[in-house]
């Protein structure tokens, strides 16, 4: 996708402040963050958002969520607790049309977001 | 897990309101609603958190968002969109001990949540 700010991110041809990079997934810092410590975890691959996952990307997304494990051991968050949350459409406010994991952690996050 | 509830839901030794349920996958509606549609999917088997995922847990994790996309669809929450959480340890108010991701829609969800 020429125009997703996530595919150039993840080819490179925008910079990002990377935690860590395997063949499939990219973890780098958000630029505002919503807490001490918060990265997103994306797959390369151009997928607009969980509505569009099918059985192919199963394992795809099982290397997502690995990869949003590891890098809360590298932050140095894992023992100390973190979030992980994924935006999709609207009503979830997803702001980028490219899958992304928020990872959130640092400090004790705030109750179960709903509609506060 | 003998003393695990989600696990004694799972095996139906104690009761739930299912959405839909694989063999290795189990949607059911949240019993405390934090948004207008809250349900929670589980594997079946027993995993802590997020931070005892292994490799070989990748696919059965890529199977739990399969199950939550298609819970999304089921509830009708898939177009106007739906937020998915995944709570691990202190920081992130895990509750229960057996890895859960919530899913929240039918109303918009507030800001990503940091320590507010």
């Amino acid at each position: 996708m020429s125009d997703c700010i996530f595919c150039k991110i993840a080819a490179g041809e925008m910079p990002s402040n990377k935690v860590l990079e395997t063949e499939n997934v990219l973890v780098f810092h958000d630029i505002a963050p919503a807490a001490k410590v918060h990265v997103l975890v994306i797959p390369k691959k151009h997928i607009a958002s969980l509505n569009d996952i099918t059985e192919e990307d199963a394992s795809l997304m099982g290397e997502v969520l690995l990869a949003a494990k590891q890098a809360a051991e590298t932050l140095g968050i894992a023992d100390s607790g973190y979030r992980v949350i994924n935006n999709i459409g609207s009503d979830g406010g997803q702001v980028v049309h490219h899958i992304h994991f928020h990872v959130l952690g640092g400090e004790k996050l705030g109750a179960l977001v709903g509609n506060s």
